[in-house]
Formats: structure tokens, C-alpha cells, sequence
């Protein structure tokens, strides 16, 4: 049996609950594994377990299978958990919290940085989890869609909290810049890119009318500073220029 | 041909860029209407439009396809759209932008209420965007998988970013409470629960040792309070008291 890179305990389990075509699983599982999350349960699979479509299905999420736990019913599935999130479309006749997939992972965080196991429950493909499953979780997740086409399949919604634990625990920032090698241009290399451009238009005949000078040479800076260049992009400008003159 | 139910231009615009399987096109299509976006383009989709196996696949999404865009390059595609989003995993020799899935629909609700047409560009299954490709967007999402486990398929790309989307465009509350047509106790309520909780107990010898009675009885307020009762919860756990000192 291939290991698991994370313990049991340090991100929720997911629990299938009667889960119906063994590729859903496999699927789910590439879901999981898609965003760190490692730990599956199956509470009665209508197929019976091991199930040769979820592993065909699951290709390099194979070990999330292996170790997957297999119960009889959710009571024991959920013996060892702390707190359980019910993944569910439709509000119950149940007082019970209901949380977006994201603070739901916010709230997963905080009680698994305190030592809870989290569980979050899904229910089978048709029909959803029942409420008397619903009543054996502490709160509900529910998934924000267009009501007028809201059928997400299983594997989708693990993919979805899954996401939003993976969310939780890494720090990505919101717009980071990809230099690709080069650096941002500094102030000075802008301004001689300026001078160098005035010099080479000015020569051309570029300013025209002279009462419109000033401005175009004020809307010129403008551009070459908005444009957040780099030092490569400098250079490439600096050599257009240049050969641009001497190709008339 | 059936009507969709925005206009273009109201939210992004899905841009499919040599898609392979027609499977995967319907399951694009389902993956935009789960969250809310309706305009799909597709670029040279490798087996030709219209696909019976993408009208197959979308079912009740039928619609987003039905009203697909077909284009013979990128260019064509982008011709109308002022900000470009190029969905991409791996980092290129580009200078550009590189935004989270939220941060990039942040942005596109800001780029679109000022009027500007937005797209996102997706890659085809294989190989994703070419560089050429990516060239042509004004800025990068990459969504944060498991770097040891990152294979999305492309309707699973399509469905972030169209969840993170609806979550710009939709006010859904992190926590809310499914009251199922009770309300929560009064503290007047709470305290009266408390009062019949001490009468019951105190009658049946629970306080005991004398000493620990204070203690024990702070412990039950405190229990009292800390569950949130409902209205419906305070008159049954008045029934189960009364009914519990009955059947003795």
C-alpha cells in the first residue's frame, strides 16, 4: 500500500456517504488529492469496496483509495470526529448553522489547529444526504449556485471544499508578477528612455504643431511610466528606436 | 435557439482555446450555469462545431452552447474584449501578472462595472496554453493545486473560476442560521429552562455532595446558555424533565 504524505487529523476527512458509481469516487479522490486533502471515508458503498472503476478512475490518486476507510453505517464513520460539516443543497427542517464552503474551511481550520477532527460529509449522486444524516452533523455547508442550474456532481463539490481547504492553508498572493528573469526598470533608466524618445521624435518631426509640444511630450512620459516597464522591455524600446532611424 | 439570460459583457466571457473533446465542452458548458456565466467562445475546437458530443454532455446547459461563439483563431476571439485572463498552471518566460482565481474575479467585477468586456482564456486538455497564446491576455490565473498532485481537467478549471465568480457577484452570508420556522430562546426563556432543571434535579438528590451543589449548578446555566437554544428545544427539554419525573 502506497503511504500518505499527511496525517490523519490534519485536514478534514471526507466522508462519502452511500456513494453510488465507482468512478464518482475515483473522481472524488482525484479531487481531494487535487488540493491536499488525503483522508476518505465510504459509509456503504452501493457497489461494494474495493471497486475496480474508482481505482481505474482515480489513476494517480490511487493511495487515497487504498487507505480510504469502509463503514457500515455514519455513526461509526464519524466515532473518532469532532466536529462534521453535511455538504447539502437544500435547507432542512433542521436548526442548524449553514456555512459558505469558505468559512466552513475558515471555522475547519481554526478547530483542527485546537486538536478537532473535522469531518465533511457528502451524500449519494441522486438524491443527497438524507436528514436524519443531515441531524448527525454540527453544521451544514451550502455550495452558492445559480438556481436555475444547480446540479453539481459529487466529485465537483468535493473539488470545490477541497479548494477552499487548500485556500485556507496556503498563503498564495492575490497578484504576484511574474518577472520571467528581468526587473523592473528604475525611475532613471524610464526617464533616459524619455530623453532618448523626445531626441529621436523631436529629430523626426514628430512634434507638430509646436504649441502641441508640450503636451505630447507630457502624454509621452505619462505612457512609459504606466506602463510598469522592465529593464528588458527598456532595452528593446531603446533598440527599436535606434534602428528605426537608421532603416529610413 | 433557446434565450440566455444575460447579456454579454455582464460577466466574463469563457474562452476555450482548441478544445479536444467534445465531452469536455459539455461539461464546460454545465461548469459555467452551475455558477452563473452564460457567453462561451470557442477557438478551432479540434473536432469541429457543432459537437454531438458536447450537446450531449451539456443536457441542461444545452443553451451555453447553443449560443457559443466559433472562432478560426485567438485574435478573432479577442477582438471585442478589453482585459484577458489567461488560465495557465505553469509559470512562463512572460512578464505578466499572475492573480489567484478570487483575486482575478475581483478584478474582472471592477474591469466589468467600468464597462469593459473581460475574458478567460482556457488551454486545451493536453498542453494548455501556448506561450503565443498566453501572450495575447493581460495577466495569468493560476489556480493553487498540489504541486505533487496538480492535473485539473478543464471543466474542473472552468468551475473555479465560475464559482469564484458567482462568489464576487452574490452576497451569501459565511455563517447563517436554518432556524426551520423556530425561533432561538429567550434569555427570560433560558433561565426559566434553568429554574425547572434545578426544582427537577434538586427533588431527585442530584445535588450531592452539598458542597459541590453551587458548582454543579453553575455548570448547568452555563451548559444552558452555551447551547443556543431554540424556543422548540426549551419546550421539549420542559417535556423530557416533567416526563422523566412522571415515570419513576
Amino acid at each position: 500500500m502506497r503511504p500518505l504524505t499527511s496525517e490523519l487529523g490534519s485536514a478534514p476527512v471526507v466522508v462519502l456517504v452511500r456513494p453510488q458509481m465507482g468512478e464518482n469516487i475515483g473522481a472524488a479522490a482525484r479531487a481531494m488529492l487535487n488540493f491536499g486533502l488525503e483522508h476518505m471515508r465510504l459509509v456503504a458503498p452501493r457497489d461494494g469496496w474495493p471497486n475496480p472503476a474508482a481505482v481505474a478512475m482515480a489513476s494517480g490518486a490511487g493511495p487515497v483509495l487504498e487507505h480510504a476507510g469502509l463503514f457500515s453505517d455514519l455513526p461509526g464513520a464519524l466515532a473518532d470526529c469532532d466536529y462534521v460539516f453535511a455538504t447539502t443543497a437544500r435547507v432542512r427542517g433542521l436548526v442548524k448553522p449553514v456555512y459558505t464552503p469558505e468559512a466552513a474551511m475558515t471555522e475547519a481550520r481554526a478547530l483542527i489547529g485546537a486538536g478537532k477532527r473535522v469531518a465533511v460529509l457528502f451524500g449519494p449522486e441522486r438524491a443527497g444526504l438524507e436528514n436524519e444524516e443531515v441531524a448527525r452533523a454540527n453544521a451544514i455547508v451550502t455550495i452558492p449556485v445559480n438556481p436555475a442550474f444547480y446540479s453539481l456532481n459529487l466529485a465537483q463539490g468535493v473539488l470545490l471544499l477541497a479548494y477552499e481547504w487548500m485556500r485556507q492553508t496556503t498563503e498564495t498572493p492575490a497578484r504576484a508578477e511574474n518577472l520571467a528573469g528581468t526587473d523592473f526598470a528604475t525611475g532613471l533608466e524610464v526617464e533616459k528612455l524619455g530623453d532618448h524618445f523626445e531626441e529621436k521624435l523631436e529629430a523626426s518631426g514628430f512634434f507638430f504643431p509646436q504649441q502641441k509640444a508640450p503636451m505630447m511630450k507630457l502624454n509621452l512620459r505619462n505612457m512609459l511610466t504606466r506602463w510598469g516597464l522592465t529593464r528588458a522591455e527598456v532595452q528593446t524600446l531603446h533598440g527599436i528606436l535606434r534602428q528605426l532611424v537608421r532603416g529610413r
